[in-house]
C-alpha cells in the first residue's frame, strides 16, 4: 500500500523506522517565554504574541552575535496544529525530530508525549494513542514543543564553549506512518576481503513492536549497486528487538566499488515488510572501504596512503544560526570540496542527517564527534549522558561510510571546568567513552582533541598546535609537529589556522615578537584579546593576508612529511562564540575561510592551490580595494594557483611566467615585485594548465595620511535588477580629511528615521559594531522608505563621529 | 549592647524579630540569565557581564513598557560579598527580604540557604551555620540571589493581571543580628471602650529561640502616647514560641488619642529583652481606632460617619519598576493625601513597610490585599498560596492601625483562567479566605472586588462600575450606585475612572454612542481596544479633558448620596500593564490622575476641588499649548477649586465671580464662556478663600487646518543651569504645513548616531512610540556628543515622516 521508503535511524528502545511522513514546515507559531505549560501554549492574546515561523526554526538566529547584550538562553515555545492519517490499519504514528536545541518537551494537547536531552541526535516519540485523544479537531492534533537552551551543568556541551548552544526546532520534524509492527532500524555492516576485491554486507533489520504479540509479517531485502543495478534479492525477512549482530550468512559483493574521496561510491539495501493490511520499504545506503593508521604515523585508506586535507564545520549561518536551510547546507559542502578537502571534522557535536549523506556523496572522511567539550568529569548526569550521545550516535549514523572516526570530545581539560578539573575522573570517563565506542562499532577508530594527560586513550589523538596564533609563530609548525608525533600512537592535527576579518589587507604585516621557547599550543585563556604572552591573536592585525601566509606556511610544511597523516584546518566559516564578544566582528570567531554568510574570504584558494585539483588562479587581493606605497616602490603581487606556471601581467604588460614550487614561500613562488602607478591599476594572472584566469583592479596610493581624527559615513544604492539595495560606507580619516587605509578603529552603525540596519548577521558587511578594514567598513539597510527619509551614523570611541540625512536617492 | 530598634514582622515558623541590621544597598552584582546554580553566579569572564547594581533594584525597571518586546519573565541573578559581624555571642545572623519578586533562592556560598515563593512579603532566613563556612574569606561571605518571575501557573497573581509582574529584588535586603534567643514579633491587639474614651491594649511578644534550650532572660515593656510621653512601664517578659493571644492583662490606656485621617496620633510600645551578654529592643508603632459598617450604607471610624475618598496605588514608577526610591514612595502618599483622599487600596498585593507606615503617618485608610487576582480556583498549589499569604499579610501588617479592609482578591471571574472558570471552587476558596482572615484578625473587615457570584462572601464588596469607561456613560453612575448597593450588605465602589493621554486636550469631546440598557461594569474583554460594543474605553479620545469630566461627575454624584460608603478611583500614578500593548503610551495603564513620573495630570485638580480642604484654584488646561475655534466664538475656561467663589481674568479684565456649586456640572459651575483673541491669550483665576490663584497662557488658533499629511521633528535643547537637556518635538502637519491641533496619530522616535532617546520610562514625554497629543509629541535625548552629532528622527503610518541632522547646537 504504501511503498515510499525514507531512511532509517535507532533511538533509545522505541526505534521506530520511517516509510510515510509529513515534514512539518509550515503552520507554525513561536513564542520566546517562560510559559509555565502547554495550557499557556494555547492562550491567544497580545500578552502572548505568537510569531509565524517555519521550520527549521533557530530562536538565536539573530542574537548570537548581538554585539550589546547575549543570546538567549531559555525555553522557547513552538505549537501547530496537525492533521493526523495513518494508512495504516492499527498503525503506529510517530512524531521523528532531527534535532533540536538543547532540551525539548513535546506535547500533544495538555499531555507530555516525551522529553528529550541533547541538541545534536534524533528523535522519535509514538504518539498514536495522544493523537487519537484529539480526532475530532478540525484543526487537528494540537501539537506543542517547548525547546530551552537554558544554563544546565548536567548537560553537553558546556556553557563554556566556545561557540553558540543555539535554541529552538532547527532541524526537521516529521509526521511519521508505520504499520502496527515495523522495520525500525537496518543496520549495515561491512567488510571488506580479498585486499579490497570484494566486500561481505551483513543486513541486520530491527523491528519495532509496540504492541504485545507480534503479527504475521513477511518480507524480503534487496542490495543495488553504485549503478542502481540489483546485486542480491532474499524474499526472507526476520525482525528482532534485539540488536540482533547478525541476519543469515553475509552477502558477498565481488567486484567491488570502494568508497573513496574521489569515488564515493554508494551502495542500497532495500527492506521491504509485508503485513495483512501495508507494505513498509525500508532503504539504507552505505559503501565499502577499508582504513588503518601506520604506529606514528600515514593514513591509509582502502590500502593505499591517504593524507587527511581537512577542515571544520559549525551548524550556523549568517540569519539562521542553526537552522541552516538545506540549500545552504549544500551549497557549503560542495565548496568544502571543491576547495580540495578530503577530510571534515563535524565540530563539535553529531550534524544533520544531510550532512552526513553530503559527506557519503562528495567524499569527505569524516570525524564525527560527541559533544562532550569543555565539560570535565563534570556530574553523574553529564558522564552519562556522554555516553549515551556516544551510543545514539554509533547507532543513527552508523551505516555513514564517510564516518571513520567517532570523535570523544573536545578540550575537556579547560580552565574552570565544573565543578573541578579532575584528571582521573575524566580519563576513567574518555576510558569507558573509548570502550562503549569499540564494543558498538568495532570497525571505526575513537579519536580526541586535546588533554593531553589522556592522549594515551583515544586510538588517534590530536594535541593543540596553533603555530604562529595562539602560541609561537608559524615558523615552529614543523618543529611542534615532529615533537607532538612521538607521544601517541596515532595522531592527526586537529584545530589550526588563524583569524581573519574578511576585507582587511595589509602591505606589511605587522608581526609580533614572540618570546622565545613559547609553545605553540593553545593554553590557558589564551583565545582572550588581553593577558598573557605576546601572540599573534592578540597582538596581529588579523588581517587576510595575514592569515594567508600563515595557511600556506602549514601547508607548505605539509606536504613534505611523509608519515604525517593529516590535519583539519579550524574552521570553514565563520560562526557565533559567546566567548569572543571583542573581535572585529563581535562574537563571531572569524576563522573561516569564508565569512558567515559564505563569502569566500582569500584564504580559501590557498588550500585550493595545495589541495584542489581542478585547475585555478587567484591573485591576492580581490577585496583590497587600495594599496599603498611609495611611487617608486616595487610591490609585492602574490598569485594563489596549482597550476605548474602562470604569467602575470600588470597594466597590460607581462610581468613574467613563474613556476610553482611549493616550498617557496609565500605563494610556492607565484609572487612578483612589481611597479605600479599611482591610482587605478590592471593585474592579470594567466595560469598554465587549462587557460585559467583572474584579474583585479586597485588603487594606489602614493600619499600618506596621518592619525585617524574623525568619520564620514556615505549613504549609498547599488541596484540589484530594479530593487535598490541600500547601503552606507563609513571611512576613517585623518585630520586632513584623508582616509586612514591601514585604520582598524571600532565603528558603531545606526539609523534613524524610516530604514533600519541589517545587522546580527555576523559578517563585516551586517554588523553594526565591527572594526574597519583599510579604514572602511560598510552596512546593508533595509525597510528603506525615501519620502520619509532616514539618516545613517558611524561613531568611534576617540573619534569624530558622522551622521548623514537621505532623502530620495533613488 | 545593642539598642537600636527596628521594626517587628513575622514569617512562617521561623518569625525573627529584628535589632541591628545592615541594609545591603550597594556592591551588588546582576545577571539576567538562566544559570544553573550558583556555582556558575561565581564564574567571572565576559560571558557572564554582571552590571553593578544598587538595592532596591527591578530587572523589568526599563523593559515593563519597550512598545516592542514584552517585558522578561525569567531568572536574574544577584550577588555579593558580606561582611559578618555578629555582636551577639552565639548570637543568629538572620537574613530579612523584605519582598522579591516573584520567586527566590537565597544561597550563601554554593549551598541553598531558603527559598521563598511570592512577590510581595518579607521573609527572613538564618544563615548562622551556613554563614559560619565562610568566615575566611576576607571580602565577606558569598551570597546569591536568583530571582524568577517566570510564568508560573501555581503562584498568585496569575499572568492574567493587569499590571507586570516584576521580577528582582526591588526591596530592601538586610542582614540582621539577634542574640542567641530573640523576639520575633510584638503584635498589638487594640480594643476601644467606654465610647472611645479609653483602649485596652495587649502586647503579645513571640520569640524565636532556635537552640533546644531556652537561656534564662528578663526584659520589660513600656508604652508612649502619641507625645512621645510614657503611659506604661512593666518590667516583666514572657517570650513564647506559640501565637499568644495574650500576655497577662491588657493595659487600658485612658484619655485615648484615636486615630484618624484626621488626626493620625500613633502610640509606641518598646520591648526590652535582656539576656547575659546582649540587649535587644524592639519597637512596634499602634493606633487606637474603632469603625463599622450600616448595613446597605455608610461607613463610620470612631463612631462618627466617615466617606471613603479613595484611590489606588501600585509599585511601579518610571526608570524603577517595582524598585521605587523612598524618597520617591513619600513624595507620592504625600500627594496622595493632598489631593484629599482619606482612604487608599493598595493594588493588587501587599506594599512595601514604607507604604504602610507613611499610610499610618498620613492617615490614609488602607484595604490591602493579597495577589488572589484573575487567577480564579487554579491548582491545589494556588489555592494554598491564597490562604498562606493572606496569612502571612495579617502576622506582617496586623499592628498597622490604618488597615481596615483584608482585601481578599480582585477579579477571580476571569475569562479564561486557569485551568477553567469554576465558580463553585472559587467561592468554596473565597470562603475559606474569608473564614481565616476572620480566625486571624476578627477585627478587622474582608473585603472583595468584582466577583459577583461571590458577592456575599466578603464582607464588604466592590461590584465593577465603570460609568463612562467600559460601559454606559457617566451620567448612568447614580442608578448603577443604586442598583448595585442593594445586592450585598456592605458595599464600597471600588476602582472607576478613565484612561488619559497626559497632554491631551479636546475643543469637543467626541462622545461616543453608547448602546441603550448597557451595563456600566467592565465586563468580558471591554479592556481591549477591539471588539464588543461601542464605549469610551475603545471608542473615546482618552483626552484629559474628557477624564476630567468623567471624574467630575462621579465626584459631584458622590457627594450627594448618604447612604454611600465611598469609593476607590482608579488609580492614582500611570503604571505598566503587558495586557495594554496598543495604548497611547503603549503598555502603560494611563487612568493615573498623576503620569508615571508623578507628574500630575488635570485631573489631579478636579480631586482636590471635591476633597481638599487647604484652599485651592486650578485653571483646566496647563499643558494645553494652542486652543482653536472661530475669531469670534465664546470659548469654555474651567476652574477646579474648592473656593467658595472664584473671580476670572481674561487678558487682564475681570470675566466675572461665580460661586461654587458642586452639583452645577461641570467644574461644580466655575465656568466661563469668554471671547479669546488670535494668538496668545492670558488666564487667571482668584479664589476667595486665601487668595489662592492660577494662571495659565495659551495661543488661540482661528485658522482651521487639513487632514496629517506629514511629520516634522525639531531638536531642542533646554538649560537646567549649565547642564544642556536635549530633547525633540515632533509635530504633526497638513499637507500645507500646519499644524494638525486635534491629530492623535501614533509615532515612533527613533535617533542615530552620538545620542540616545530616553525611553521605556512610559509618559508621553519617555517612549519610543507614543500617540501625538494635539499634534504633538516630545522625547528627550542622552549621551548627546555635539561634535559627533546625531540625527533624530520621527515616523508614523500613512504619513511621510521627518529626520533632522543636529550638530554642533549648543
Amino acid at each position: 500500500m504504501l511503498s515510499k521508503s525514507i531512511f532509517a535511524f535507532a533511538q533509545d528502545g522505541t526505534s521506530p523506522h520511517i516509510v510515510d511522513r509529513i515534514t512539518l514546515t509550515d503552520g507554525w507559531e513561536f513564542l520566546k517565554d517562560s510559559l509555565a505549560n502547554p495550557w499557556e501554549a494555547w492562550l491567544t492574546d497580545q500578552t502572548n504574541p505568537l510569531t509565524k515561523v517555519s521550520l527549521p526554526h533557530c530562536f538565536n538566529a539573530m542574537d548570537a552575535c548581538d554585539p550589546d547584550v547575549p543570546y538567549y538562553q531559555g525555553p522557547g515555545w513552538y505549537r501547530t496544529h496537525v492533521q493526523i492519517n495513518n494508512p495504516f490499519p492499527n498503525g503506529r504514528t510517530l512524531l521523528h525530530f532531527e534535532g533540536a536545541g538543547q532540551e525539548s518537551k513535546v506535547y500533544v494537547g495538555l499531555e507530555l508525549a516525551g522529553e528529550h536531552i541533547g541538541g545534536y541526535d534524533e528523535f522519535v516519540l509514538d504518539i498514536t494513542e495522544l493523537a487519537a485523544k484529539h480526532t475530532d479537531y478540525k484543526r487537528g492534533v494540537p501539537l506543542a514543543v517547548m525547546c530551552t537552551n537554558a544554563h544546565n551543568l548536567d548537560r553537553i556541551p558546556s556553557q563554556m564553549s566556545d561557540f553558540t548552544l543555539y535554541g529552538g526546532l532547527y532541524r526537521n520534524v516529521h509526521v511519521v506512518y508505520v504499520p502496527e509492527a515495523s522495520i525500525a532500524h537496518v543496520k549495515v555492516e561491512t567488510d571488506i576481503k580479498e585486499g579490497g576485491r570484494s566486500c561481505s554486507v551483513n543486513i541486520v533489520p530491527n523491528g519495532y513492536f509496540p504492541a504485545d504479540t507480534v503479527p504475521k509479517y513477511s518480507g524480503k531485502i534487496e542490495i543495488f549497486g553504485p549503478d542502481n543495478e540489483l546485486l542480491h534479492r532474499s524474499d526472507s525477512l526476520a525482525l528482532t528487538k534485539e540488536d540482533a549482530k547478525q541476519l543469515g550468512n553475509p552477502l558477498i559483493v565481488h567486484n567491488v566499488k570502494l568508497w573513496s574521496p574521489d569515488s564515493p561510491n554508494l551502495y542500497r539495501c532495500r527492506v521491504t515488510l509485508q503485513l495483512g493490511a501495508g507494505t513498509q520499504v525500508v532503504e539504507e545506503r552505505f559503501g565499502c572501504r577499508s582504513f588503518h593508521f601506520e604506529e606514528h604515523g600515514a593514513f591509509f585508506l582502502n590500502g593505499k596512503k591517504c593524507f587527511l586535507r581537512g577542515t571544520h564545520r559549525h551548524e550556523d549561518h549568517a540569519g539562521y544560526g542553526a537552522a541552516t536551510p538545506a540549500a545552504i547546507i549544500r551549497k557549503e559542502m560542495q565548496l568544502i570540496k571543491e576547495m580540495g578537502a578530503n577530510f571534515i571534522r563535524l565540530a563539535h557535536y553529531q550534524q544533520s542527517k544531510l550532512v552526513l549523506d553530503l559527506c557519503d556523496e562528495l567524499g569527505l572522511i569524516v570525524w564525527e564527534e560527541v559533544p562532550w567539550c569543555r565539560a570535565g568529569a563534570g556530574s553523574e548526569k553529564m558522564q552519562q549522558m556522554v555516553l549515551d550521545k556516544l551510543r545514539i550516535m554509533i547507532e543513527q549514523h552508523g551505516n555513514h561510510p564517510s564516518i571513520v572516526f567517532w570523535g570523544l570530545g573536545n578540550e575537556d581539560d579547560w580552565p574552570g571546568e565544573y565543578p573541578s578539573i579532575n584528571k582521573e575522573e575524566i580519563r576513567v570517563l574518555m576510558q569507558r567513552a573509548h570502550e562503549l565506542a569499540h564494543k558498538l562499532d568495532p570497525t571505526r577508530l575513537t579519536s580526541y582533541r586535546r588533554c593531553d594527560f589522556a592522549r594515551d586513550i583515544p586510538d588517534v589523538y590530536s594535541p593543540s598546535i596553533w603555530a604562529g596564533w595562539y602560541g609561537g609563530s608559524y615558523t615552529d609548525y614543523q618543529k611542534s609537529l615532529e615533537t607532538q608525533n612521538k607521544k601517541q600512537k596515532h595522531m592527526l592535527h586537529i584545530e589550526w589556522g588563524a583569524d581573519s576579518h574578511a576585507g582587511r589587507h595589509a602591505e606589511k604585516v605587522p608581526l609580533v615578537e614572540i618570546p622565545k621557547d613559547e609553545t605553540t599550543a593553545e593554553t590557558g585563556m589564551a583565545f582572550k584579546m588581553t593577558g598573557g604572552s605576546p601572540r599573534m591573536s592578540k597582538d596581529g592585525d588579523w588581517s587576510e593576508t595575514y592569515a594567508c601566509d600563515l595557511f600556506d606556511w602549514h601547508l607548505k610544511v605539509q606536504e613534505i612529511l611523509p608519515w604525517f597523516a593529516g590535519s583539519a584546518q579550524w574552521i570553514f566559516k565563520d560562526f557565533t562564540t559567546p566567548l569572543r564578544p571583542e573581535n572585529p566582528v563581535p562574537r563571531i570567531n572569524q576563522k573561516g575561510v569564508a565569512a558567515r554568510d559564505l563569502t569566500l574570504k582569500e584564504s580559501y584558494y590557498v588550500f585550493q592551490s595545495y589541495w584542489a585539483r581542478k585547475p585555478m588562479v587567484h591573485i591576492y587581493g580581490h577585496t583590497w580595494a587600495v594599496r599603498w606605497g611609495k611611487p617608486d616602490e616595487e610591490k609585492t603581487i602574490k598569485v594563489y594557483s596549482n597550476c605548474v606556471e602562470v604569467e602575470l601581467f600588470v597594466n597590460g604588460r607581462s610581468a613574467g611566467k613563474k613556476k610553482r614550487n611549493s616550498q617557496d614561500f609565500p605563494a610556492a613562488g607565484l609572487r612578483w615585485q612589481v611597479a605600479l602607478k599611482p591610482g587605478k591599476n590592471e593585474v592579470r594572472a594567466v595560469g598554465s594548465t587549462g587557460q585559467v584566469e583572474d584579474q583585479i583592479s586597485f588603487n594606489y596610493e602614493t600619499e600618506s595620511w596621518g592619525a585617524p581624527h574623525h568619520l564620514r559615513i556615505i549613504p549609498a544604492i547599488s541596484f540589484s535588477g530594479n530593487v535598490p539595495q541600500h547601503f552606507a560606507i563609513a571611512e576613517v580619516l585623518d585630520a586632513a580629511g584623508k582616509i586612514c587605509h591601514d585604520a582598524r578603529n571600532r565603528l558603531t552603525f545606526s539609523v534613524s528615521g524610516a530604514a533600519r540596519l541589517v545587522d546580527n548577521l555576523g559578517t563585516p558587511w551586517g554588523s553594526r559594531v565591527v572594526e574597519a578594514a583599510n579604514g572602511r567598513a560598510v552596512v546593508h539597510l533595509a525597510d528603506v522608505d525615501n519620502i520619509s527619509g532616514f539618516a545613517v551614523s558611524v561613531n568611534s570611541a576617540g573619534l569624530s563621529g558622522a551622521t548623514k540625512l537621505n532623502r530620495a536617492i533613488t
